[in-house]
């Protein structure tokens, strides 16, 4: 069987479009376990994962956490609010620490980009980035893409728009990378204050006018809008983002063809989306979610059989 | 075999006669379980279960969660502190995502009176209702009613005296539910300004008068008093609560007979009831505790053989 | 198979020297389990155990969790910050309610002194002791003692000093009884504001030259500064602290043999010790993490044959 090129998953840009179908047809196999009576296989019963998330994060963890369970490892849980991180410690520190114990792979949030690739060249294990400050989020962008996939078909081809606040976006960077890989047409669209400077330099088109952007792509991915930040010192505000860049069922209905709704979630009903777009048929947020559950089984799977 | 008339657990009232007796036939089984060497049945292996607390409680959800696994199910924790709910995500969005990951049943605390009523209608899992506001609490009044069937031999018949704060109590509701359906004579006693004001229509006797109060009764439940309501706005304070409701060792003793201590924890000692009463030979208090183990397991046993 | 003499770890002051090489010979068992491929034996799947904690800590609530899980061992986890606690319950009621839901051994740690010794006297369980406010710490010195053996063969002879704050440590409690009982020459070593008035008296020696205590030790066990202590009140400062107490590479170097350096973590880098001395080939940090996992098996597994 083939494998992963990669030791680790720090980001969508190390991997290769191989890697990328290996997960997916590794997915494949979990998601019929996981629609099956019993739920779990029992292949890494000799394998032991911490979860660190420095930041909280319900949905991630707990996706990670059946996904681990369901492969039968054995599973650890640490979270800064109740560690020696707050009484000074290093996080390289912290991690040979638990490293120690006998652990296989580490699966960290950390608020700081690029966290998980200066741990990775400093201790000894498998890591898996669950996200890292507005840098990548790459078993989101899997999930998603694999989503895509399993709506469409395939994803080579497709018209997908990001749309939201890119700049500040984890989602949307492995999302653009992910999707890039794989032979998509990708463009993004918000107000410009929310487009990092030079997005032109990543490879994709650039839209402002929702109307027209939703008029050519096949999918549209609807970020969360994070009321806190807009509130404050961002224009638009909330308000006026919503005008401008929320999909409600007239938008829906009057453009040109069926699209696709995707949203990372969780969803601010009626700022980003409304409700009877959220749970339209065209809907997939559901899919996206219940394929997190698979796709992280593959990620951790495939890196599970390198450090054997 | 036999089943519960209902899908779900929401509340006392929505169940007959016979469902209780059922539960307490399963929970006797279970309670055999529990004091065997290997604590555990594999009945649940196909089942994950989501403990999803919106209010802190440790002593519920441990029990909940040892029940949960001493029948072999997976079991996630979701607690609200740490959760999306927090970003503004809807109750219903939090648990469809939830549910999206393959969970099968949810047990569920929380702070608005018929949150579990509102969510058995909209999503697809069955609901288990671990206490919403003040209006239900199903398996606490369950495990009291076996603790007395346990010490008693029988509910039917029996004078019962809940002793507190009725207005504010799920405990008191459910176990006035509970006890009318087995045909046990109920009475509430407590100052007039922590009853409800229409509580006799809830067809149970009202009585202010502690010592008639326990003289009448077989089992007298002492509620917990919540010393920072009291201590702000409502008559009486604390210490003149526990100079009229309050249970000491002498005037136990002077009763006309030997009555049974109930108190559904955590115990104030020298408020509601004093040390040598909480652990005199008449209190079954920790009885309660060691029953709510069996009764969970076997209220999620039943429902769980619905939804296979 | 012999036993130990206690049917508690309360502290390293109730155990007697055959106890000791029990758990080191048991230790020297679960570390060759936990670095198989499987890392878990069955021995304690009849078993359910608490880890009751009333003061954060990671690191040690994750070795003990780790250690129990490997034994097979059912695990609960409570900690003081969601707790019953918080609302008046004693410290008794909580743990009894605990047991009375089928728990065999606790494993506590609690801000004040003699915490567990009290509660041995009064609940029906097997109570460990994972740290009572300033008092022991009884498996921290446990896996202290048991990396020296494994380090320089024997501990039995060598030349012991522990370094900093022992007025308030719980681990230099616990390590001078365990280094006595297995015949080490123990010296203290830090600011005489940071030395217990009568030190003497536990019979070790007193140094307040580190350099002239490293010169005489086979061993320097350096402890954490707890930085938020010295900073307000007490004389010296960090920076006096560091200057007088603290290791660099330069100083490790110009002793006159090569010495063995621990720390029980988690490292101030640059306050305690530097970084090049923590990393060093001298240092046996990460062995006693390691270790810490194989000793609480070892403890865990040797009290639960008592109780069955």
């Amino acid at each position: 069987m083939s494998e992963l090129s990669v030791k680790h998953l720090l980001g969508i840009k190390y991997l290769n479009e191989k890697d990328i179908q290996l997960i997916f047809e590794t997915a494949d196999h979990f998601k019929e376990v996981i629609n099956r009576a019993i739920k779990k296989v029992p292949s890494l019963r000799d394998i032991t994962i911490a979860n660190i998330f420095f930041e909280n994060s319900t949905r991630t963890r707990l996706s990670f956490e059946l996904a681990e369970k369901r492969l039968s490892a054995d599973v650890i849980n640490f979270s800064a609010a109740q560690s020696s991180v707050k009484k000074g410690e290093t996080l390289i520190d912290t991690v040979n620490n638990i490293l120690s114990m006998k652990v296989d792979m580490v699966v960290m949030r950390h608020p700081n980009p690029g966290a998980g690739i200066f741990l990775a060249k400093h201790v000894n294990a498998s890591i898996v980035n669950a996200g890292d400050g507005a840098h990548e989020h790459p078993t989101q962008a899997l999930l998603d893409s694999y989503s895509i996939r399993e709506k469409l078909g395939d994803v080579a081809g497709k018209n997908v728009v990001i749309v939201g606040d890119i700049l500040h976006s984890r989602v949307a960077l492995s999302n653009i990378f992910a999707l890039q890989l794989q032979g998509a047409n990708v463009k993004v669209c918000g107000p410009r204050t929310l487009l990092p400077k030079h997005v032109e330099s990543l490879g994709v088109g650039v839209e402002t006018d929702l109307v027209k952007a939703l008029n050519w792509c096949d999918v549209a991915n609807m970020l969360r809008i994070q009321n806190e930040r807009m509130d404050i010192s961002y224009f638009p505000t909330t308000r006026e983002y919503t005008q401008q860049f929320g999909i409600n069922k007239n938008l829906l209905e009057s453009l040109e063809k069926e699209i696709v709704i995707m949203h990372p979630g969780p969803i601010n009903r009626g700022v980003e989306i409304t409700s009877d777009v959220a749970d339209s048929g065209q809907s997939i947020i559901l899919d996206q979610v219940e394929n997190g559950v698979a796709i992280r089984m593959a990620v951790i799977y495939l890196l599970a059989s390198k450090i054997k």
